[in-house]
């Protein structure tokens, strides 16, 4: 019944501290960038979502209206760190449905002077406590340093590995390297979580053109299609059930690689959300990269590197890249495009066919509230 | 290509100052008693969206947790004053496209501790030097007085019918009729505006059960089905063109029409967005309920008294029953349900079969920043 959809247009700007720039400017750049790069004009879009968290009211109607877009309709999306993934996800059933036959999807956010990342609910006791998501993801990975023998050594290479793949990508908001001693001694967060292992404060914005198949074979000699879109919700990360894993994204996963039709081993390369690198580590195995208990394998046999058995974040992830809540999910989306397009320039995934994207927020995990998203994409 | 799309369940609570319970709580009750209305379980449902305007992270989650409903796709909407009727149509789309079977949709918000209904944002310039919502409302409808006649008396026999009416409704935040004499001596707000001729700030939470037409069938003996539901976004009131119209409300209002095949002398009942009364009388010339410059006439006449040609806001509408942004959409819809079941007591429409609500939100009027929402209902 649902048609197919195909990414005709991928922007962003680079993530970083943008004090003195309004919301409306950063989403109106990276919609800039996404509109001239599908070679359509601000008219031919019929349909806009936008995603944020603290961007305030009809924040996407005041981005659009930048780039010369008004009169058309406009919903605002919030899932928490899954935000982005849920607007394209959106925009996505928008068009698969024949509601209409171009939607863009603009993810943005500021986070600086937003009062913290993601502030405890009022509702959240534990939180309160400080049983916050740095300790949250610090609890879980100490279980699985204690089942699986995972060192912190392993957690801290995700670290060095991120930093390695910013440091080719001009979009990435830290773009040095780091070695596993600095990563290691950096100061402690939540034991063994250090500095370099936690994602950083950041603004940005991404965006998609969206579009069903006559419009794209118009305008896109290389569109990429949506092979998967799922978004679900339930524990945030195993509060009643398995500490080590998140029943969230590997319900995600394998709805998303039923609908595709594939597996784990037709994925050539992944964004996935790694706020944490303990996340990472443990993402590996939810998404069936790698057996239970052997993420820290996964990441010290080099799998995860570009030129490894499948890169795992080539763009520096949430770690390096960067983390505006809003944006994130539709900018792991623009990374992929270009790596299917092969225009990823120096962290260039060789010959990438399949890709793949994964999300999961919320920030009261005690009552079970999370979000969780798992695209996949193939050209 | 679009399924048909019905309404099995309506629930609400009343709206009003809840200043020691929880986002969460309000949420709950009313999905309770929707899914209650619905006669399904919780596990039925397939997809939830919420709309809120200040409820937090994941808050659609968070709620439908506190209903035993978690491990479904959960989407937050915000759209302004129209997020509570984006909601719906978001959830209406996913129906229609047959993407799953059983949607709910929850609005909630508590204003009060928000820091003002909608506080200025940062980059609206003018609505820091002083020209917010009620003072737009206010220059239009001096502009109105001006070109049509209007008079005060008429603006606040609107308040008077507004009070009229949520006496009757047991949800409503003021249950207490106010005189002709009462309206103008309140305190001036905006001129001609006074105080009881704005919305007041309040709590509340609504919801609603859609269903596709095998589902209906199964579960509900007297569905209503969706007619038509339009969102647009654009100029939010005439900035650029004429102060005393809504170009946004007259063009969703057209395509509701059209997408329904009928006009509005098909309309028995209409929830429509009374966030001031001057909002209702000017919204009874762009909906089509009379002419051009005739809204005072209109309200003069009677007609929009419940018995009258077409009874507007039944309910108490925004000025007496309440406003909690993320709310308001959905318990407009509730209330047109209930009309058109006859399940509206002492404030029921005789006979209404056909009912229309209009919702228009965006606090940045000088950057043509609105979102508006039509939809059309019927048994």
């Amino acid at each position: 019944m649902l048609r197919k959809v195909f990414i005709i247009g991928a922007g962003m700007i680079r993530f970083g501290k943008y004090e003195e720039v309004w919301l409306e400017d950063l989403g109106r750049e990276a919609c800039w960038k996404t509109i001239k790069d599908a070679g359509i004009s601000p008219r031919d879009i019929q349909v806009g979502y936008c995603s944020h968290s603290n961007g305030g009211r009809v924040a996407g109607q005041r981005i659009l209206k930048e780039v010369g877009i008004s009169g058309i309709e406009v919903i605002n999306i919030e899932n928490a760190c899954s935000g982005g993934s849920t607007s394209f996800h959106q925009a996505y059933i928008d068009i698969a449905a024949g509601v209409h036959e171009i939607a863009i999807v603009v993810g943005v956010d500021k986070m600086y002077g937003a009062g913290g990342l993601i502030p405890p609910n009022p509702s959240d006791f534990e939180g309160l406590l400080g049983r916050t998501l740095p300790c949250r993801y610090a609890m879980a990975i100490n279980r699985h340093m204690y089942e699986y023998a995972t060192t912190v050594e392993q957690l801290a290479k995700i670290s060095v590995k991120s930093h390695k793949n910013a440091a080719l990508n001009p979009f990435a908001q830290y773009q040095n390297e780091v070695t596993l001693e600095e990563v290691l001694n950096s100061r402690m967060i939540a034991d063994p979580l250090t500095l370099l292992q936690c994602c950083p404060t950041g603004d940005g914005a991404a965006a998609l053109i969206l579009a069903s198949n006559g419009v794209s074979r118009k305008y896109c000699n290389k569109p990429v299609k949506v092979g998967a879109s799922i978004v679900t919700s339930g524990e945030f990360q195993g509060a009643d059930s398995d500490l080590t894993g998140s029943e969230l994204t590997i319900r995600a996963a394998r709805e998303a690689y039923e609908t595709f039709g594939g597996g784990p081993e037709n994925i050539d390369v992944c964004e996935l959300h790694d706020a944490f690198t303990a996340g990472e580590l443990m993402h590996y195995e939810n998404l069936g990269f790698c057996k239970k208990g052997e993420g820290g394998l996964f990441i010290e046999r080099g799998d995860a590197e570009i030129g490894g058995r499948i890169p795992v974040n080539p763009s520096g992830g949430l770690l390096s890249k960067g983390h505006p809540l809003g944006a994130t999910g539709v900018a792991q989306i623009v990374e992929i495009v270009w790596q299917l397009r092969g225009e990823a320039g120096k962290r260039q995934v060789k010959d990438a066919k399949v890709g793949l994207t994964q999300t999961i927020g919320g920030a009261i995990p005690e009552i079970g509230s999370g979000a969780c998203s798992v695209n996949i994409f193939y050209r």
